[in-house]
């Protein structure tokens, strides 16, 4: 747990900036939690109008992440800080721009819903709706994980995208399975494909936040690491990244 | 053009420091470029060995990404810059995320390539080189507007990247033919989809290094945006956002 790591700053009012900088993210990603839920209910009931929902919703998470941003490089700016604060805050940039990337996915399953309901699919989608839970669970937890200013729940969701990758390859062997059996099939099962594709981008995103949450809390990348890598990095005691800073 | 500005700095010594980074950028984006032409190359003329060096590279690319983003890190506790020079770090920051992206995407045209080879694939990919040709022209041209601080071609290469969209739904939509004509040709049609897939994706992180130097240069969020909109935007008269800078 590193909550009292956000007590240690420079000024009372820097304080509550931080503090409104991190609600203010929790806000975009609740958002884009409900976008994901929403495009994959909209994707199974073929809901168009729930799906249109989704389309238009993506501007506000557009809007949220410059708000935000600007927000981000104001306290950049004006207060200049360091250590803890200041990677903080460039994780926080960087998070944003994982949440919007999310939202853009969450839209495209939404464009992909209304083309499909168009064409009147009728498909059963088990699969697919068991890989969207373990996203969906991913993104909380990275969301919760965030919140709390904890790393406790990195690993699980490290390891849980190496799920979603294997549930991604299933899934993609059975498309192809129906692709090749039922040719007239091909267009509406690619859509199909771009989903569970977009889905799997989405558990990648996941991963990215708690990245960038390593690196605020302890000043480590560990960027393109395995879940192996990973938990040998966070088992090892924390220690603050060595920037030097100006006295 | 604005190469003026990166010479306004409170220090000889961060001057330098700017340029440094700038220079290092530019030597990733040459290494991003190398891998993007030899994945290209080596899918087109099935060369295993070549893509295997692309994916090796891979490593390279990611390890710059670090050392730069830690150099910018430490310039920002170290020198708390403000205006200009904080929004060139930021910008850097983000540029070389989308250049790590777009390694990534050339890794994975490698990696199909392999499996491609693997399986003996003879097509012809007339359409492919084309578009990533395009694509390679994108990414010069983003890291020389970089390079010589313009946004003289940002806006011709946002309308290149929807000629980019354009070829992509093209080649889709013949790739789907052909999956329609043979079905024993799905599982090989897939792969020279998802690289053609992976190009268009590269010539939108070309558009965001684009809209991340005009936020550098002109303090202006231009994300999201039309061709049109950023037209607008780019004609109206430069000024510098409203950073409120300690004095």
């Amino acid at each position: 747990m590193y909550t009292e790591n956000i007590g240690h700053h420079i000024s009372g009012l820097f304080n509550k900036d931080l503090e409104e900088i991190r609600h203010k993210v929790l806000v975009m990603g609740g958002l884009v939690e409900q976008q994901l839920d929403q495009s994959i209910q909209a994707f199974i009931s073929s809901d168009m109008e729930m799906a249109e929902r989704v389309i238009q919703q993506d501007n506000e998470v557009n809007a949220m992440e410059a708000c935000i941003e600007r927000e981000c490089t104001q306290i950049l700016a004006l207060r200049q800080p360091a250590a803890f604060d200041l990677r903080f805050l460039l994780a926080v940039l960087k998070i944003i721009y994982e949440l919007e990337r999310m939202g853009d996915k969450a839209k495209r399953i939404a464009q992909i819903t209304v083309r499909l309901a168009v064409n009147q699919a009728q498909v059963s989608y088990y699969e697919l709706v068991h890989m969207a839970e373990l996203v969906k669970g991913m993104l909380l937890d990275a969301l919760n994980a965030f919140a709390r200013l904890s790393l406790d729940s990195v690993l699980v969701i490290a390891q849980q995208d190496e799920k979603v990758d294997r549930e991604y390859d299933s899934i993609l062997r059975q498309l192809i399975t129906r692709m090749m059996e039922d040719s007239r099939n091909i267009t509406r099962t690619l859509d199909v494909l771009w989903t569970v594709r977009a889905l799997e981008r989405i558990g990648s995103h996941a991963c990215h936040i708690c990245e960038h949450l390593v690196y605020a809390l302890k000043g480590e990348y560990v960027n393109h690491m395995s879940p192996q890598e990973l938990e040998a990095k966070l088992t090892t005691p924390s220690y603050e990244h060595t920037i030097q800073v100006r006295h």
